[in-house]
């Protein structure tokens, strides 16, 4: 049985401006909540349904545990199918971007992309691809967004994300810089040699003229058909498949 | 002005009953209006704010137009934020698939993608690489709920869909078929030739049990990190991407 203030505080994270006051943010799913467990997240609370119970793992002694019922749960969840446990996590203190961190890999960066799905989509095929690191522009969408965090299946843990405003960051970059462009070398032709950053833009937008000038190698993904554009997470998905290939 | 049975008949028109029912889809939005009307859609009606009339192209005569209100647009459209044009299009009478449309190009058949989003980022991207047709299993998402023609952004009439019963499709297909699993040839090594039908299966389970039998050569995008499974359409995206390279 949760309190009016339990379930009103709840409710409150589904907004980023109470996210970001209170450092908390709401992960749903059995199968998220293994994911950040043993990860270097901490957990604050977990809320779940009677039924889930015995699906719990074996949790540290100072996470808070609830057991809710239908009606409470579909209060606090931020789906509208509600998936038999949430829990909250604390936000980790944000991670200063070192730049040796991109030597020897490949990295993502995300110059405005506003769609939380993308964002959270983009995270997941990172994940896939063994890319470590996202940076951000202070204008992409909240991590913590609800449907971020769902989009990204658990992977979160296994990704270092950092905000940051690029135009301090990016003369600091030493590994090549790619752009993805409508204009540019095709992929297909392209070396990605075995490290550098990949720079997607806002979904309307593309990138934006202040990081464009910080490109050093604009690639494009050849259009046979008449699409004006693709979607920037599959963009994301066949530059990383790309930038793979040789290094597997 | 609408009058209430007008705007209670276009609400209904965002079930898939009533789509079903009177053979009517909703497109919203000005970049969506002039991909359809140069296509084979027949538009059956078009409902505008005043500040947009001008933006409206030259429309064959019987082509009925509504100037609306703010209030009546908010009503009628699927959208959070409305995009000032809705119009109503007619649903083309279903094609039968010819099974010899799959030959000399690449094609793709979705069985089972539950997720609107999913199915309409798909639709985009297979238009960005030139695909020309889709089969989807009967259990497929409706290509005409407003969040698939949203995803298509624009791209559906440049596309032909096939709904059919697979197990009476597949016996039927010349072309190599390929099945996206998570065990197979991976997708670098694999020479796709110059046709083929790919398989993408549902978001959670996968391809199922009576199509999976069809796959005469089972494919993969090789794992380098930690991600149970990418996004379906992220999938198509790469395989599209894998399978165009070296057409073009």
């Amino acid at each position: 049985m949760l309190s009016k203030s339990q379930i009103s505080f709840i409710k409150s994270l589904h907004q980023k401006k109470y996210r970001k006051e209170n450092g908390i943010f709401i992960i749903e799913g059995i199968k998220s909540l293994v994911e950040f467990i043993p990860s270097n997240y901490q957990l604050h609370s977990i809320y779940y349904l009677a039924e889930y119970k015995s699906l719990l793992p074996t949790l540290p002694s100072n996470i808070k545990l609830f057991e809710v019922n239908n009606a409470e749960l579909d209060k606090i969840s931020t789906l509208q199918a509600p998936q038999g446990i949430l829990a909250l996590v604390n936000q980790p203190k944000p991670i200063p971007l070192k730049p040796e961190v991109l030597q020897n890999c490949f990295s993502l960066l995300l110059d405005g992309v506003q769609d939380p799905g993308n964002l959270g989509t983009i995270i997941r095929t990172a994940d896939w691809f063994g890319f470590k690191n996202i940076i951000c522009s202070l204008n992409t969408a909240d991590v913590y967004n609800p449907k971020t965090i769902q989009a990204t299946m658990g992977s979160l843990p296994r990704v270092n994300m950092y905000y940051e405003d690029l135009a301090l960051i990016l003369p600091q970059i030493s590994v090549p810089v790619y752009g993805a462009l409508l204009e540019g070398e095709s992929i297909y032709k392209t070396s990605f040699g075995s490290e550098g950053l990949l720079i997607l833009g806002n979904e309307g937008q593309g990138i934006s003229a202040e990081v464009i000038n910080f490109i050093e190698h604009p690639v494009t993904i050849p259009r046979i058909g008449k699409a004006e554009s693709l979607n920037v997470a599959i963009s994301a998905g066949i530059f990383c498949s790309e930038m793979s290939r040789n290094i597997i």
